[in-house]
């Protein structure tokens, strides 16, 4: 929504010490359909999280040669590590939580299988939507001017998110009947007790939600359920709640 | 994402004393759809925001009847107010933002044509796709256990945008280059000044967001900047950050 420099991700491999080399499908992006030239100036975003601005030197089919300007000094980045582990759900609206969470600020999103996802999903066909996906977060990662493009993990049963889970260190899932309980704690006091270098695993069940057992197994596993507000959320609306939370509680609500 | 009894709305006149009429689509929904017979329960929902559990106690093909058994006590609708006026935007955007937004808890939608609007729009337009939305704001309210279903109102200028604005307590605008200002109020700081019976008016830009002339406009007319993260968010993805934050400060943040 603000008028700004195009951002480019560039591999490692393509940054020397003060000019990069931009090539694949943003060359054409550069001189097609931004219509560059030399002299102009875009944003290119190093694989560490730097982003420097840089000045296009020199353009050729399929290469684009920019010197470097200004290293920019920015934090876009969420200060805390967000994965959302989103269970399987119908149609295309995984393409849409990758799209959504990844201009929110997810740093990982680890699709799983649950009992009443009712898509049919295997490795082979993972494999195919990767690039699709990959195409998906990168686009949206530029246009929200992040300097890190978030991860897709490969598809996990539950328990292969509950071996994951080692991995966090605060482990949630949606799970509005549990807001009912006395001892429940709120999304707010979770994050309250949340350290700015901490990493959280959110768990989202798909259409339905997560079944009995399944709650059961990530409760034994030191999951804690949190309510998303009082309204019932479809699944691929929950991860963006969780994430517009968490972006307004660490970086605008600024009570500290 | 719970299992739950299905919701219906259904109009004032359909109330009798003790028994409730259910006309039109929903008879389909209820004997077809969801193969529902004598005995069953279901929620029916006033037009005054109360609900009771009611039981079918017979079914035609064109109407359904059934006892109230109990008025429900709940509160799942926003302790805050919440309009949303959203800039005109592309394709299929808007019908996305009022399904999104009234699961979120949104009070009423305005679409308006802003400067940089791009798709071409007046009241017949309007007219024609207002039983589409109407369609899609009423579902959505059902499938998220609403008590109300968000107010559509007609397309405004932003000169009309700004007439409307007398009927509010607050008036925010998206605008995240303001955030670089010193005096900037963060939106944190606008919440936690905001009491639980107010309204509040927040406007978003459409795709390329508000022109400086617009910025002006709304400042002049005590609008309020804020940024919604230091990300940049899609026009259609602002507005649910805007409830998303609205519903987590105060539904589930319970800091006081």
């Amino acid at each position: 929504m603000v008028l700004a420099l195009q951002r480019y991700f560039v591999p490692v491999t393509n940054w020397k010490t003060d000019v990069v080399y931009i090539t694949g499908d943003d060359v054409h992006h550069i001189s097609r359909v931004m219509r560059l030239q030399d002299g102009d100036q875009i944003i290119c975003n190093h694989p560490e999280g730097k982003a420097a601005t840089c000045e296009i030197i020199s353009l050729t089919k399929d290469s684009v040669q920019a010197t470097i300007i200004e290293w920019l000094n920015e934090s876009v980045e969420l200060p805390i590590d967000v994965t959302i582990a989103q269970g399987l759900p119908k149609s295309d609206k995984l393409d849409y939580v990758l799209q959504k969470g990844t201009e929110l600020g997810a740093a990982a999103f680890i699709p799983f299988k649950a009992e009443r996802s009712v898509v049919v999903w295997d490795a082979k066909k993972m494999e195919k939507k990767l690039n699709r996906y990959t195409k998906i977060v990168k686009e949206a990662s530029e246009q929200s001017h992040r300097t890190k493009i978030p991860q897709i993990m490969p598809v996990l049963t539950v328990a292969g998110l509950i071996e994951e889970a080692a991995n966090y260190d605060v482990l949630l899932f949606a799970y509005e009947e549990e807001a009912k309980r006395e001892d429940h704690q709120s999304f707010g006091t979770i994050l309250n007790k949340l350290r700015k270098d901490q990493r959280i695993l959110v768990c989202i069940g798909p259409e339905g939600g997560f079944s009995q057992g399944e709650v059961n197994q990530l409760k034994e596993n030191k999951f804690l359920p949190v309510r998303l507000g009082p309204r019932i959320l479809r699944t691929e609306t929950a991860p963006l709640y969780v994430l517009a939370s968490i972006s307004y509680h660490f970086e605008e609500l600024r009570w500290v």
